[in-house]
């Protein structure tokens, strides 16, 4: 299969779940006119241009990074339990990511200062409660590192790219997160230190 | 279970969603000011304070609505294939649904006119996407109801509200989805006409 990225976005998080599960996969890059590396146009693949988009064998397009994320966790059995409560707490986490952290960065990313200032307050805020959650850890819930992991560091890789602080033990659940195998090679692969 | 709901909210996809799986549960409003009608704060029963929340019976609260559609479908074996691409298909539309559609309305909520304008053109474009997904239906994902459909749903409902034009075949769909008799009941469980 194929996973379109660009580099650092929210796409890493598949390319790492994708790395922890060990699924055999090819990686080309997407730019800003949404060519991508192996000379074709993103809009033509996935027309509505978004990625992480993840190419299946057979031709098939997946996009949705929640859906991908799970996806790869049942293809491969890991990162997210079959049944019980730690199954709908790391399909919540992960909704949560997906529906209130990850939008919140658009105005940073768009340099609008306006809207950064209120999104800002949600992401504090947003941070504060992921920081209780974590705790302990090592792993959002707990013992395991499930698919709410890889996409919770994606989030907290850009809060360290616009500056904004996050509360402990975020930082330290980042380091840990840096020494993974499968972190340490989506980072080299993607060409970001 | 106990469903915690606002009247026409995101949290009428998961009543829908109940209605449709039949799985029993009793309804609790909840106030702009986050009391609840059984005379609670929705902060001590979900700290985010948002709804839809579930109420399990052994105490456990459930949130996020994404993984509450996919905790109810799995629960009763509807509206989510077990495996295969049509779970794919289902999932990605809700996700796309959860990430894309909802957060756009925010502005229209929230009155903020100059916020409005931008993500009015991200509806208008999504909703072409969805209309286009739809096709002859008579559901998104084809001839079967699946955990996208509520959320589709609502997210209509809403742009009837502000009086955003959709695309055919989606106001079809509405009148189709205004038929089923766990929407009928859950729009006068909520007491709207």
């Amino acid at each position: 299969m194929i996973l379109h990225y660009v580099p650092g976005g929210c796409s890493m998080a598949i390319h790492i779940a994708l790395l922890q599960a060990d699924i055999p996969h090819r990686l080309v890059s997407v730019d800003r006119s949404k060519r991508t590396s192996d000379g074709r146009d993103l809009l033509t693949i996935n027309p509505r241009g978004f990625t992480p988009t993840l190419e299946l064998d057979d031709g098939t397009v997946l996009t949705e990074a929640l859906a991908l994320l799970v996806y790869i966790a049942e293809r491969a059995g890991t990162m997210l339990p079959a049944d019980g409560l730690p199954r709908w707490r790391a399909l919540e986490a992960t909704s949560f990511l997906t529906t209130e952290l990850h939008r919140n960065f658009r105005p940073f990313f768009r340099g609008d200062t306006a809207q950064m200032d209120i999104t800002r307050k949600d992401l504090d805020r947003h941070f504060l409660t992921l920081a209780r959650q974590l705790g302990d850890g090592p792993y959002l819930l707990g013992r395991e590192l499930t698919i709410a992991d890889p996409y919770l560091f994606v989030m907290l890789t850009w809060a360290a790219m616009f500056q904004l602080e996050v509360p402990a033990p975020l930082p330290a659940y980042v380091a840990r997160m840096k020494q993974l195998p499968s972190v340490v090679r989506a980072f080299a692969e993607e060409g970001l230190s």
